[in-house]
């Protein structure tokens, strides 16, 4: 199936380029509240479900064997910008469990900050493992190990124990069975895994709701998306989108986005959650949609202040920085916003 | 009407993202001998025509008296990285005229190449409209108003002399009337207009072959589509695609990018222009997709060999440099190029 434009973008009031996905807004039930596009496809959510991937860290006692607060729970479901509080919290993490940089697994990137980059560069450094998104996901993977009595090494790989213990929480979350019939390797190197996007929403609404999961497990999921709203800067960085918008709506809204145009959201005061996908990847597409459904959800009766709808239609600059289009909902989106508004 | 998928990008085995586009294979005389998806839909072609954008610097004199070679012709064409020789060659070129870089108005970008941004960054530049990628061609269009006796003052916009001529060729070559209707602004600053894209391919093919064009226009066309095949690392830069890809197959192509996923190229042995753009912009998809058509019309019957096929089916890496998926053309675009390849 073809799925519907969900985002454009403009150049001279004439359209230039479109991005195409699905949405899936989801109670705990898995009653779709709203489905746009193929929702029963597997896509992979990558990053979005870094707070489902941290489950273990809480449950398994680690995080508070370590003396973990909403910042450090917050950078274990983040994909940080590299900046000098996210490399220093996720050294710190694993310094707690007697461990270092050494025992990352994730690979090296440059800090996705510009502002972090150029300071890096500029003092002849190289990128290490630390300023690598994923740094406090992998710290927390280290930490939930050593906190066991595993050995880490390894720890990326889909047979060791922490690792199993990620995926059984992402496959009981989302009611899937998850193996090697669909799983690929992510970009730091831990199983990723094709799920299809109205399971992956109905994930985020049990995560926001606690329904249908065991008592310690719907404690630790508040317990994380609690982190990652009151600590968002933790989440992402300066800037960012997750790490901007989540603060407009203190306590009423997670989000977190993944590679390849996806995001993910719950909304603890309707128990929704929500999943989408751009097809083609892109950032911007993904970000846009997911404003227009958080602006339907949360914002229905409110015209968005400017600091929002940055994100709900960002401006297209040139390089002299003058304004020549934007990136906006297309008409078919907003359409079916309107239906949310009345559920919200 | 809805583009078919062009490039797929697989993780494990699963396919992850999805480019669709449209292709346009086109003659001089306007046949068209492939089109895939909507192929009179309009299109921004961005950088793609900056070949056409040159003409009125050679048609004028102004390469001539100024002296310029394939180097500069070929920059005056380009996307270029910012790398030490190109930035050298445009500031040159405005000295040829008595100009500087104050007179550049495409604004400022930092150098495409990492390599050379780090080298600015290091050594605390800022960076100037010298690294925009634009700069050649904005050097061009300056050395055409000082050759002419005009004030280079304005001329990014769409009333100055020097971009009437620009329009007017683009008008020529495309046969589309070119007005504020279909007009935006570019990147840098420039007027840039939604054409069609079968017709954006036929222009390609006229620069090809020089049909339908006066003489001394079609003598330019072909000076500067041979000096993009005899520079093509003035055309782009180290290790990019139109870059990469000419010289494996001297003088029978030449291809260039435009940004939102716009390629175009021409192929003097069979006269053909091809246009395309992928509907979500992303480069990734055009560069595939170009690489599938041109592997159909020059190496028909070779096993691509290892260099070119980095650019057909690029690997996807993570951040431990380990290949975790692929970007490929679709099977559905392979099979289109299949009934391409008698034709050339």
């Amino acid at each position: 199936m073809t799925n519907p434009v969900l985002v454009e973008v403009t150049r001279g009031g004439i359209v230039e380029s479109r991005h195409s996905g699905a949405i899936a807004v989801v109670d705990a039930e898995g009653r779709r509240v709203v489905a746009i596009g193929d929702v029963e496809a597997p896509v992979f959510p990558r990053s979005a479900v870094k707070a489902i991937q941290a489950l273990p860290l809480v449950e398994s006692g680690a995080a508070d064997a370590y003396g973990f607060g909403p910042a450090e729970l917050a950078l274990a479901a983040a994909s940080h910008s590299g900046e000098p509080r996210h490399v220093a919290t996720a050294m710190a993490m694993l310094a707690a469990a007697g461990r270092s940089v050494a025992d990352l697994g994730c690979g090296t990137q440059m800090p996705m900050s510009s502002v972090a980059e150029r300071s890096l560069i500029r003092s002849d450094g190289l990128p290490s493992p630390l300023h690598n998104n994923c740094s406090g996901k992998h710290a927390g993977f280290i930490c939930t190990a050593c906190h066991l009595g595993l050995e880490p090494k390894g720890y990326v790989l889909p047979d060791h124990p922490v690792q199993r213990a990620v995926t059984a929480a992402l496959s009981d979350l989302t009611g899937t069975p998850l193996d090697d019939r669909n799983r690929g390797v992510d970009g730091c190197s831990i199983p990723a895994y094709a799920i299809p996007l109205d399971r992956l929403a109905r994930a985020f609404a049990k995560m926001a709701t606690g329904e249908g999961l065991v008592p310690a497990r719907a404690a630790a999921a508040k317990r994380i998306l609690d982190a990652c709203m009151a600590e968002p800067f933790m989440v992402a960085g300066s800037g960012r989108f997750c790490t901007d918008v989540m603060p407009f709506f203190p306590g009423r809204l997670f989000v977190k986005g993944g590679a390849e145009g996806v995001y993910c959201a719950a909304f603890p005061e309707t128990g929704l959650g929500v999943v989408l996908k751009i097809d083609d990847g892109a950032t911007r597409g993904s970000e846009t949609a997911m404003a227009a459904v958080i602006e339907a959800l949360l914002a229905p009766d409110d015209a968005p202040g400017p600091e929002f709808a940055r994100w709900l239609a960002p401006a297209v600059k040139n390089r002299r920085g003058l304004t020549v289009g934007e990136v906006r909902p297309a008409a078919g989106l907003l359409e079916a916003m309107r239906g949310l508004k009345g559920v919200a």
